[in-house]
């Protein structure tokens, strides 16, 4: 008989335990996301693969935002955050961190997940607006763009979905 | 300088031609999913990842509606869906296809997505209710249930992210 544990047996860290531990070396930049679900739910996707910074760029709602918190589920309030009016000025800031950054968009020349090795090395990755996408010229600024092949109709994985494959990606290096 | 594809260079699918595409053999089964946005989430992320079939069950609202197809942007067109009453049936008819069938869930015994190997079988994922999860009778069901580790004060990934993290991690292993 197998069952799901409760509550009390996940072992989750207090938000003081968590704020004091190690981070893994990533950094999550999101470029104008303008959905508050989204910003909402990479908090959460932030705090559940131990990420060392999220960063709200331009249009991005901040906490404390109703709507934020609504979907974050406290996770607003474990995960390091900070804003920037630019994503140029966010890519800055994570350079002087010695973090690489790579844009997650389909474009020209791309890296696709499948094939991407961190090599634990301090990635960060940008992931940009639901209509228009990482910017061009976050793009250009980029060590790299990340791309998830899709195969269907769409070619359009909502952006906390891909928040969700490629923070996993990145996270199953660290920890194999 | 590189640049974002614009949605001409995506070559992506036309529904008439997915729909005879031959599909990974990758099925979906949301038990009791609630909320509309992450069920049309989930049509989304099934045709990105070329998914044969995603099952509703239960409490699951159902396609055609006008907030499902808000989130699905038409994708509710392209991927073939099914719903049965109960989560049950949903099992028992993914076997009589020959898939194996695995829960994500947190439980006492759990197989860690990145030690999860498919082996290109026919592999069945569950996804559980936002607040109660995959019910216990449908874990003991199951030829396994399938852990995202998390690290964070919550342990509680949206299930629309945690379907892109579980469905990225199958992809993969299917095109790699």
């Amino acid at each position: 008989m197998n069952k799901k544990l409760k509550l009390q047996q996940l072992k989750r860290d207090s938000v003081a335990s968590f704020k004091e531990k190690e981070k893994f070396p990533i950094i999550v930049i999101l470029d104008n996301i303008r959905s508050l679900n989204n910003i909402g739910s990479f908090f959460r996707t932030c705090d559940a693969f131990n990420v060392e910074e999220l960063i709200l760029t331009g249009i991005c709602a901040k906490p404390p935002h109703r709507e934020i918190q609504k979907t974050a589920l406290g996770a607003h309030q474990s995960v390091a955050w900070q804003y920037f009016e630019t994503t140029e000025d966010a890519v800055k800031y994570v350079r002087t961190k010695n973090y690489k950054v790579y844009a997650v968009e389909q474009a020209e020349t791309v890296i696709q997940l499948q094939n991407f090795a961190t090599n634990k090395e301090k990635t960060a990755v940008v992931f940009g607006n639901e209509v228009d996408g990482v910017q061009d010229a976050i793009i250009n600024l980029s060590d790299g763009v990340l791309e998830i092949p899709q195969f269907g109709t769409k070619h359009s994985l909502n952006v906390s979905v891909c928040g969700g494959a490629v923070l996993w990606e990145l996270t199953k290096q660290l920890i194999k």
